[in-house]
């Protein structure tokens, strides 16, 4: 597998990112990909039970999982807008159908910035036919800009492999956890793919490597209104991915696998205020669920995370956040390491570590072992501590 | 019912508070609580799995609901301790039973500080005698000082009322969310009365309010491994309560409810680096869970936290948390409204309001009212916003 500059493309797709002036002026905030004829596509949204009008009207039309066409807008979210707001998506992804002469329901939508805002519907169809007159197979970096909100960086991976004579390629584009004014942190990712693929198929490698990816990192445990992936392919390589285990089965998994893996570390750390990155690895708890919940708590807990801000390897903190996550556990069983540096031995602190444990917690990356020692299931989370930073973009920003 | 200074004690009851050196020199830690005779006595403590040694020791020495003496200690948590705490728990207890001629099962230990630090066993035995010496019935105020941490203040609150002839009164004694390196928020609080109540009847009633008090309020969503509230009557009263709905009864529900509603308040006020005193109130949710769910997903939201902390109305960020708290709810029935000044109806934010919210949100207390319009469940919690002092004060203290 090897990396290829994103200008190169993915056969079959095209790009294009534009100012319309959603945000301020000449900054780009409007985006599109489109293919040359309906794709399969798979997505997944945010489980929030307030969800924003893109993600309702996109939920139904990715139903059919065929696409053509993706059309998002930062600055704002367009949630919590009521019926208007599916209107507003309604109308600019008809706009956009009538102008690429395809159906409605073929324009996945996608919104990010502020929250309980009138959309701008009308700048938006006003720049659709520049939006449209862009496109290019080169321009994913501009499409790359046009969807990041208080981002600091665009957010891209790209990979391409060879096989059966075809050069698969696979490419990511995702904006991350900055805060717009007044909204929460969304993430939304979208992958784009030249393999042939059975669209069922390429549905449940999705959903499968979300939950690896995606669905193990939190910055600050908040769930948004508007987060979704998508992918899509333009089916163009001879091989036809039709069954799960084929050789060519695995190789693309490996791709999207490696791919969602990136985007969503690039995500944490560009995280609001983060300084560091930290991997939360939980082992041998009893069941998945508790794997999972164990990880996810000491991850969310905000003693855990101003304590790897402070550089402080507070074990106890740890313990606190394990006993209060439901997961069952002894803890006079539990075995905690800072980069394999061992803090904790059966529930208790191991004295003679402290100077190195004190230098491995200045890293600008840790992973920490929890192992539950309780079974032969593991989770890894990724996340970032809680600092100064974070406080400053959240409380700075007012309505 | 009337406030009483605490130096006027109540009826039945010794205090002492001194300096055993487990803190820096001259600044109490050792706090004892003592009874003529055996009283009926209840106790609720953290649910968190990790459980310090005195919790495990006071929660078997308190099955009976008999006790005679309260120990405590601050300074050292005896938490993650292992075997040893619970030995050293035991040690102390049994010291002091003897010193005061009475059963070890009748002593409650209880302790706050650092975790995973062996206990300081010898220093605790040392001040035992010097403790017992100083036990008077004037001296709430030295006790309530011997178990706070990095509280800022202590934390009291006491009233008294007559039925039956009698003067019935009640006083608390609560140290809350300071923190104390490297240790986690811990909450411990001592309520005690001279009330003739029935010791079933007084556990009932503790676990009824504390559901209504302490478990209703969260500073950042950590429970700690020491987390306990007792209340103890020393039986002085003509009347007995004996049955619940007597006149007796309910005063003195009421009583045992200001007092633990005050406490649990103070210690939000008091939480670590808090500006600012958030009641969280959820109206009309379909069940008592989902009002609890929801009130306690958007009291514990660092986005929540941060945006009040900016004083920033930030309406989007509650509807965010509140529709990823799994309580059912329809966006567009919810009605939002800071200090009775209507900011969302329907699910929308109402414009005409802003200038008004802008200045409600600058206030010390704002009361948040969220109705769900989904049924006739309600709950009410209270907390504090997240500032930078939080990030400073859990960040910069390192073990």
């Amino acid at each position: 597998m090897k990396r290829f500059p994103i200008t190169q493309g993915v056969p079959g797709f095209k790009f294009s990112g534009i100012a319309a002036g959603i945000k301020k002026a000449s900054i780009k905030d409007l985006g599109l990909i489109t293919t040359d004829r309906p794709c399969p596509a798979a997505a997944v949204f945010t489980k929030n039970s307030v969800k924003a009008a893109p993600v309702l009207v996109c939920g139904k039309n990715i139903k059919n999982n065929l696409i053509q066409a993706v059309l998002v807008n930062s600055g704002n979210a367009n949630a919590c807008t009521g019926q208007q707001g599916i209107d507003d998506a309604l109308a600019t992804a008809a706009i956009l159908s009538s102008k690429l002469n395809i159906e409605d329901k073929l324009v996945a939508p996608f919104s990010t910035g502020v929250i309980g805002v009138a959309f701008p519907t009308a700048k938006i169809i006003k720049h659709i036919p520049t939006l449209i007159n862009n496109l290019s197979s080169k321009n994913a970096k501009d499409f790359a800009e046009s969807i990041i909100t208080t981002d600091t960086c665009i957010k891209t991976s790209s990979y391409k492999e060879t096989f059966d004579n075809d050069c698969v390629k696979i490419l990511g584009l995702a904006k991350g956890s900055g805060m717009i004014m007044p909204n929460m942190a969304t993430m939304l990712a979208f992958i784009v793919t030249n393999i042939s693929i059975e669209k069922k198929l390429l549905k449940s490698l999705l959903k499968e490597i979300n939950e690896e990816t995606f669905n193990r990192i939190t910055v600050d445990g908040d769930m948004s209104t508007n987060d979704s992936v998508i992918v899509m392919s333009s089916n163009l390589t001879k091989t036809t991915v039709t069954k799960k285990g084929s050789k060519a089965y695995n190789t693309f998994k490996k791709m999207l696998h490696l791919v969602m893996k990136e985007l969503s570390v690039m995500i944490v750390k560009d995280g609001e205020g983060a300084t560091k990155l930290i991997n939360i690895i939980v082992e041998k708890a009893k069941t998945d669920a508790d794997a999972k919940k164990a990880a996810m708590q000491v991850a969310n807990s905000s003693l855990v995370k101003t304590a790897f801000f402070g550089e402080d390897f507070n074990w106890g903190r740890i313990l606190g956040a394990l006993g209060s996550s439901g997961a069952a556990f002894d803890m006079n069983r539990v075995n905690l390491l800072f980069n394999t540096i061992p803090a904790v031995q059966n529930g208790q602190g191991i004295k003679e570590n402290i100077t190195k444990l004190k230098k491995t917690v200045k890293n600008k990356e840790i992973t920490l072992l929890i192992d539950l020692n309780n079974g032969s299931k593991n989770c890894m989370v990724t996340t970032c501590d809680l600092s100064y930073e974070y406080v400053r973009i959240n409380a700075d920003y007012t309505t």
